[in-house]
């Protein structure tokens, strides 16, 4: 077999066989094959397309291409939670001590932000001393104590979609929805849960611009998965406007706390209550109606929350901060940003609103930036708001005094407004399974 | 600019600017592009084009990438053939001298052989003592006193089409006409004559499969060198069937000098002829049929082979070689190929024969291998010929006898037979200008 031959065939929109695949992942991991080869097959890939027998054996083939996670010593339903990424997207904080509560056992990995999207190990790392590196006996020994253990990625978990990954990032060859779903369920299959529900975003702050490109890489992942012989379901959100109040990494578990809390009525709510609710309708087996009054109550009574404080507590994390918010450390600056007329706000880029966030030092441009804990924003207006000039739209924090001026104009430039009130889209589009 | 949005445009269709195509070679060769950034360009503009315009300026900043060749200190028209490259193509060496007599300059670099074809520089070195690489200052001084000299690639011609060649041949981009063009017409605008002809040769033996892609192909070249002010036109001839009877290096040299000294009537001929009377036609603006005048007549008062033996000469060849071709070294071993049936040659894979050469020792697999000069293929029969069971088709010579097996089979799974004569195709299909 010869890569060539398998690059040839690609790019003429022919079927690769099964051991293609193996062996394009197979030498390509071990260096026989090279960059430039793997990066003519990418782009042949995201012109021609893969079928889903294509698209589960390169999924697969990544997913074996290193560790996979063995979660079986865990008593009950192990179940996992990813989202496309999005901008104010702090629900795993929520989601996961919620169906926690509710008996399902959350043994989690999850990535730090990049570019204009924030990540959940960034966040649980603001609150002090708080350990996403766990030992792996410890990190199963925590859930099978506590139900949860939320850490980074640790071992070598599908090595293979994280040299294509950084190859597609040069190459332009990202944005393919084989190539999308291959790499996220590579790394899902390859961390072991048995139930996985997916949120893929769409609209200006995520990688799917259209809820039809969103459902397609939804139908995709969602059959890779039962191929895989996991239970997966897919939520389809939108994310045209950051999600939530609040940006960056304090301020988002802040965020995160109020509402496990007081059940606060909201965006952010309502898409973390309904990937709970699909969690525990597929680890559970109930219909939806019963799945989301579980969840409902699990917030009103408390156990979710209780369940974040169990979770803070054994990875070392500082309970204070958790009860009296009050006591995270603040961000040296703030400015308030007002609006120059009256109107609605019409529509809010979520992408450059999360670009401002890394602006202000709460995210990365490059794998290798520190991240400001403290900076970022606070909404106080969003979408479809009616304002009066003057009204305070946001409030931004940094600890770079010299940033707020250009965090301000991007912010500005990413907020349009209106004289009639603008239309509502759906916060959530479909739910494929 | 970055590279990265430059491939996302070509990617999605969207023509590239003149300055994008600019900074694409310009990075590439200096090494701030990289390989697999290339690769994934190449393959995007493999599989959506480019127009007229692009590959233009792509053509002309591969030229400009290195050394343009100044031919301007020899007095006349300086005139070049190209040949796509074919299985006993042998038609530089009779081309070359016959215009050269008639007055044009031909101050030519020409190719080694790879793969199943052949390369003008192995066979001219084939004739003991001949120098393909002279000092600039000698080739010139050369031509400016015969008004002929035939050498190996010098200095640093086109350097980006030697890199994205390399590149192409290891991503299964070889095959896209717009790059092909610009591939060939770089190199031949960097090489410096006001008058370029292109053999494209179509075929089993030929990189074009189809006349059609062969005549796209010729306008798209020819268009690139009138855009670049120079006297460019293409002949499209058929490489189905190897050309002339000869295959292999003193052997291909031995039936050039037959056919200068006594002007036989072939296919070979033909091709040749017509080659030189477009030559003479762009050159010195003349008919058609004024110029095949001027070259047949060249042909037969052995004006061309005196040409050739000054040619020979002047590089320090041994003209007794030529002028007895006897003295040529011979392969130690021969070994007869015979008709299995009674019946017509229908078919003669050209490629397939090429192959069968380059068992024999007369060609390179790599381009580090080195060539035996004797070994090689005397066709006695060819396509449409009448043939008898037992009849020798071909006779094939080589210096290792454990090659003489494997070789005549592979030249046999090349021949077809039929029962009744096979059609017969033009040899020369088109000429486009």
């Amino acid at each position: 077999m010869r890569i060539y031959d398998i690059i040839s065939k690609k790019r003429d929109g022919i079927e690769l066989l099964d051991e293609e695949i193996s062996f394009f992942i197979k030498g390509y991991v071990n260096g026989e094959i090279k960059d430039y080869q793997a990066a003519a097959l990418l782009m042949a890939i995201y012109l021609n397309g893969m079928n889903d027998r294509e698209m589960t054996t390169l999924t697969l083939e990544m997913a074996h291409s290193g560790d996979m996670l063995d979660l079986s010593a865990i008593e009950g339903v192990t179940v996992d939670k990813h989202s496309t990424g999005g901008v104010g997207d702090k629900t795993t904080l929520i989601v996961a001590p919620i169906v926690a509560s509710l008996g399902c056992k959350v043994a989690k990995m999850s990535g730090r932000g990049l570019g204009h999207t924030g990540g959940t190990v960034d966040k649980l790392e603001s609150i002090d001393g708080f350990n996403v590196a766990p030992t792996p006996e410890k990190f199963i020994e925590t859930v099978q104590k506590t139900g949860i253990c939320v850490v980074g990625q640790t071992g070598d978990l599908a090595p293979a979609d994280k040299k294509l990954y950084a190859l597609r990032d040069a190459t332009a060859t990202v944005g393919s929805i084989p190539l999308i779903a291959s790499s996220i369920m590579s790394k899902k299959l390859a961390a072991g849960s048995q139930c996985i529900v997916l949120d893929v975003k769409y609209g200006s702050g995520a990688f799917m611009k259209t809820a039809e490109d969103a459902e397609q890489l939804s139908q995709k992942m969602v059959e890779i998965g039962k191929g895989a012989g996991r239970n997966v379901a897919a939520l389809i959100s939108d994310m045209d406007t950051p999600l939530g109040k609040n940006i960056g990494n304090t301020l988002e578990v802040i965020e995160a706390v109020e509402i496990l809390r007081n059940g606060t009525d909201s965006d952010l709510t309502e898409v973390s209550v309904e990937l709970a609710s699909n969690i525990i309708m597929l680890a559970q087996g109930i219909s939806y109606t019963d799945a989301k009054n579980k969840v409902l109550a699990a917030l009103k009574d408390g156990s979710a929350y209780k369940k974040f404080l169990e979770m803070v507590s054994a990875q070392g994390g500082n309970t204070e901060l958790i009860e009296n918010t009050d006591k995270f450390k603040k961000s040296a600056f703030s400015h308030k940003i007002t609006a120059p007329r009256d109107g609605y706000i019409s529509f809010m880029d979520a992408e450059k609103i999360g670009s401002t966030g890394v602006i202000l030092g709460a995210g990365r441009v490059n794998k290798e930036d520190t991240v400001d804990y403290t900076a970022g924003i606070i909404l106080h207006k969003k979408t479809g708001d009616r304002v009066n000039k003057d009204d305070i739209i946001a409030e931004i924090f940094t600890n770079d005094k010299e940033k707020i001026k250009s965090a301000e104009e991007l912010f500005m430039s990413a907020v349009c407004f209106s004289n009639t009130m603008p239309e509502k889209k759906p916060l959530i589009y479909k739910v494929v399974s």
